[in-house]
């Protein structure tokens, strides 16, 4: 099929902000014909400038191409969105770039889908000024046929990383990721606040931090491997000396502002993983 | 005074399990006269054909050195052990090296003050086989003056890094540590289960994880600036956009095993700062 390995020749865009602007002008520096639409003027009269085509609605942007990119901030404008073009996409596909939910992204896929469209779920890893080159991230899930229909126009606008079928895969990963961050800095947040309550200097300390946190990313995979395959070597530590651990942790922890953690949480599931004969294994054993 | 710049000539280690009887050992190769206690035989026979003087009670050992190291693992065998040398220590110094909760430190440091014994409490970062050697890492609090009174033998086990003299310091950056170990590693395993769900491959998450905390890697020493001068720029989202994420964030994991990691608490502390005019600032405010 032509259309697995030639990009698109008209894509439309729905929302130019800073990442659909951005969008909007790398498909236009590929050659394709695009149709572009937002609720504000915005930046429509500047890409019309550039040679993109204005539409009056959305329903005319969504019907003047057989990919339709929705470049919206978060799902509630999307779902408008989808309810104002819905006579107008049978036959097309939709990718939606969003943050959003798993629940939001499978909504739009069924609203999509029952309006007769294909849908792609799709996340957007980077600033708008990369956006065109393969530093670039974007985030696909959907039909694995429609992901290889448009992956030569997708890839025009970065690195193109399909996740899989399920459409909140997208979502999923994008949250996953946004999540291990919090996770990590304001854990590392929680350990300033400790440190500085009994006066230890603060920038020793960054430099210890930093250490600690190499082990976690050098692990990665290993700890995967381990997850997958569940098998939990006990490492360092093994899950006793993890709970005797967790238990002066959350001692300390009890009266910080930003809180436990989860950690009183976490040492009940080493608990019953001691208590169900786990005892001698590592921390990751608790994923079980 | 010459005790500053001179190692001790005698040094007493109650305790001499694996990580007492490297001590033992690293203090003999330096020429000391080392006295050691356990109150099973285990390791004592062993340091004695080494050159150890045995001693037949705690008493007799604490009495018989001017620096007491107490290497037990957890601090209520401490508190058995200071009870029982309360009458020996007066004029002594002793040192606990035990991982134990902030509390637990500064009621040994108060025990052993009333026994009319200064106080060094200490934290061991390191595994037996490394002691002796630069990269055995101790951290030690409490009083400055002893800490540099006996800084030159504790320097004969490995790097002796001063916390503060606060004696719950060393206790505290060690849990401290520990703690942003389970906030990292566990908030990667809620990754995993996140992302598992929906069936993505976990070895090509893993490389993207690492990328991930490879950011706050990077960004300890200007965290902790901007935690130490109150000012906290947006960088690349500002808390009503952290807001936005974190209420997806806590629904995606609402549900799962490993909990939210207390990001319900932070969601809370965001949406605090933002009603106090906050909103444009990064997310380290929440630490104010």
């Amino acid at each position: 099929m032509s259309s697995i390995t030639k990009p698109a020749t008209a894509v439309s865009v729905l929302g130019v902000g800073a990442i659909g602007s951005a969008i909007a002008q790398a498909l236009l520096a590929a050659g394709i014909t695009v149709t572009v639409w937002n609720r504000s003027p915005g930046r429509v009269d500047e890409l019309t400038a550039r040679g993109a085509e204005p539409a009056t609605s959305s329903a005319e942007a969504a019907s003047a191409s057989p990919l339709v990119i929705v470049c919206l901030t978060d799902y509630t404008a999307v779902d408008g969105i989808l309810d104002d073009v819905s006579d107008a996409i049978a036959g097309r596909t939709i990718v939606t770039l969003s943050t959003g939910s798993p629940r939001d992204a499978r909504h739009a896929a069924q609203k999509a889908e029952s309006a007769g469209a294909a849908y792609l779920d799709g996340g957007v890893q980077t600033e708008p000024a990369a956006v065109g080159t393969a530093a670039a991230v974007f985030l696909y899930s959907g039909s694995p046929a429609v992901f290889e229909e448009h992956r030569t126009t997708l890839e025009t606008l970065g690195t193109a990383t399909y996740l899989g079928a399920d459409p909140a895969a997208a979502a999923v990963q994008d949250l996953a990721l946004f999540g291990l961050w919090y996770d990590a800095q304001v854990g590392y947040l929680r350990a300033l606040e400790a440190i500085r309550s009994v006066g230890i200097d603060v920038e020793a300390f960054a430099a210890a931090a930093a250490t600690q946190l190499g082990h976690v990313v050098h692990a990665t995979a290993d700890t995967a491997r381990e997850v997958t395959t569940s098998s939990f070597p006990r490492g360092p530590a093994d899950l006793t000396e993890h709970a005797h651990v967790l238990e002066q942790l959350t001692e300390l922890r009890h009266d910080q502002r930003l809180g436990d953690g989860g950690l009183d949480d976490i040492h009940g599931l080493v608990q019953q993983r001691i208590a169900l004969g786990h005892g001698p294994e590592g921390l990751n054993s608790i994923v079980e």
